[in-house]
């Protein structure tokens, strides 16, 4: 039992977004007196803010009405949302999909990422992920036992590209790593990675037989007309070793209804149903329903929520590269910035609780998303725009108080 | 990557309930014309036949109109849904429950078990488990690297409670198994558990420290006004080794909305919901809002609910009974029935697919439920009545076409 008592251990889950309710009380030393404000839960989007796609209600009570078919789906999804699902993420990544063998519908991308890692890691197997990285990557390669190797991303140095250490990762995988795992935009820091990188990436996993998870959960949201090159379109990669990941919980903010897809390589999809079968069963079966509105938004609708997230995006950026001490990078996509602190006379898990306490503010510490990243904070800028903005602010003026 | 392969080539999912419809076109020797009638799914319940619980859909809606506190909830669920439910629950089971941290919201039932499991099971735990039970149970166990430990319960040959074998139940604990799990109501053959036994279990359990799940999924579908007897009622057990699982999706026809419970053991449940935050993050926001009406439902619908269910299983157990060489059980709990064959001339997983072919019947194969089971099917006779019958009867006649 004592390999289980430290699995678990490892597995904590008290800073993780959303599980800040569970923290207690601590004895810490307040400077200064509460910043009034509206309360902002930067650890996950604001779905009161940016309401789910039109309709999706609508299209859930139609499926909750279709009765048995649509309760009760094959482990992978029912097979007609399967069919249409899978002509428009062919469409949106430049690659075929085959409905019956290739995509597998799952509880929120978290699911599918959780499956996509059991089908892949082996005992002892290295698996390459990325730091800054998802922050459930790396608990997930410890929970199956893997073996991490971590990839360097200097995304503060870097002016084009994720500035992912491409030396390394070669390197890694040279060295008998079985699968790498990535994130694109990169989750915490917005970044995109250039097509060069991402072609390096393909020919390099292609060159070593490695399997590749390319989670692209943010990938409709790229700010600025940016060139967001899908990794799959390269064609490089054999497609047995590719698997691609997305959902509409982010952008789309659909995530009350879990829902999330895992497509690409038929091997792995076979040996994640086979898991599902034992985990969850499926994607609950009247939410699968909602799949329908993804890719089929109003007229104009996807256009205008992306703007809405740069217009925020770029006070919020303003106010950071402002701010005496931080360091920032723009966010290229997705709802995420990263910044990196000035010194303060607080450990980030300590600071992000002063800042709820005395703010009212809620951010994600950056040790989440690897051990070293001490004196930096994930926020998702999904919220109501006045209310971020002057939570913001708010944040500042507490940095500045626990300055060395 | 050998061991990972072993582990998935053993996960088969083909003939699990519901996935018939992957299966290959394969060479049967059909003997006889196909049989004219309405097609009937026995592998799971319809829930056209019997519909969810009244104002499920708008209690969904409800949540759903609550917006962000209900889509982004704790791991473990939303905190006022845990409570109202803990309160239900301690007074269906006698025993009180902790709402902060004795209760946890999963996706499915399944979802509880998988988590359960996960957070007991450690490489090489000696894990015992029932023969036959849910059919999940052996893969868990097998998933987890656990050691299965095979418990027989002599179903057909007990006259009163189910007919597990206590003896080797105390000899596999005094031989170091950490885990116990049962269904009570037993799936698949609907025997309920005597107050003797499910008292003998608790005090096995607690001469050996060995931790139990007990899986009462179908608790509330009991028939005749049998007597029940909830494991952690009794208090025999320390609670910190007792996890409970139990979910609305199958008598009160709400598994659409994938929503399941675990309740007992605060150590578990920490550990589980650990394990969720990297499985599936929560049981979908919205769908937690439904549980609302679990244990509420209106004045005598579940009495009229299991009144119906066994007005059907009293007809299909008189026609199984009336066949010539059929063994069966009458269930006293649930919906499944698990009736032994007659000799016949073909293998268990043929026969299933030559019922569908020529009779328009799905059943689940006995080996499904624990390998000695060759000769008998499961089937869910939560169903349309009439056409239930009418399946039932075509099934006794393809047997007996195939007979040795």
């Amino acid at each position: 039992m004592s390999e289980l008592n430290d699995k678990f251990a490892r597995l904590g889950v008290d800073s993780a977004p959303g599980q800040e309710v569970r923290q207690q009380a601590v004895n810490l030393k307040l400077r200064g007196a509460n910043l009034e404000g509206i309360p902002v839960d930067f650890s996950h989007g604001d779905v009161d803010a940016f309401k789910p796609v039109p309709a999706s209600l609508e299209t859930f009570v139609s499926g909750f009405h279709e009765g048995a078919q649509q309760a009760y789906t094959e482990y992978r999804g029912r097979g007609s949302i399967r069919h249409t699902l899978a002509e428009k993420l062919a469409a949106f990544s430049g690659a075929p999909i085959d409905a019956d063998t290739e995509i597998i519908l799952t509880p929120g991308t978290q699911g599918a990422l959780f499956l996509a890692m059991g089908a892949n890691i082996g005992r002892g197997d290295k698996v390459a992920i990325v730091e800054p990285d998802y922050f459930a990557n790396r608990k997930l390669v410890e929970f199956f036992d893997g073996e991490l190797v971590s990839i360097p991303m200097d995304y503060l140095a870097s002016k084009t590209g994720s500035g992912l250490d491409l030396t390394t990762l070669e390197e890694s995988f040279r060295e008998g790593v079985k699968l790498f795992l990535f994130s694109n935009p990169n989750n915490p820091t917005g970044v995109i990675y250039a097509h060069d990188e991402v072609l390096a990436i393909a020919n390099l996993a292609q060159k070593y037989g490695v399997n590749v998870i390319a989670d692209e959960l943010y990938s409709r949201q790229i700010f600025d007309e940016r060139e967001y090159t899908h990794l799959r379109g390269l064609k490089t990669v054999n497609p047995e070793n590719l698997l691609t990941i997305i959902g509409p919980s982010k952008t789309e903010s659909l995530s009350g209804f879990r829902p999330g897809v895992a497509y690409g390589s038929a091997r792995m999809i076979e040996r994640m149903e086979k898991l599902q079968a034992i985990v969850s069963l499926r994607a609950a079966g009247y939410c699968q329903a909602v799949f329908a509105d993804w890719f089929s938004e109003p007229e104009g609708w996807m256009t205008q929520r992306v703007a809405s997230h740069q217009a925020i995006r770029d006070d919020i950026h303003a106010l950071f590269s402002a701010a005496d001490g931080f360091r920032v990078r723009l966010p290229e996509g997705g709802s995420y910035l990263f910044p990196l602190m000035p010194e303060i006379d607080l450990d980030i898990l300590d600071f992000t609780k002063v800042l709820r306490l005395q703010a009212g503010v809620s951010v994600t510490p950056g040790i989440e998303f690897g051990p070293q990243f001490t004196g930096s904070f994930r926020i998702n800028f999904s919220q109501d725009h006045e209310a971020a903005v002057a939570a913001i602010q708010r944040t500042i003026e507490v940095v500045n108080r626990y300055r060395v």
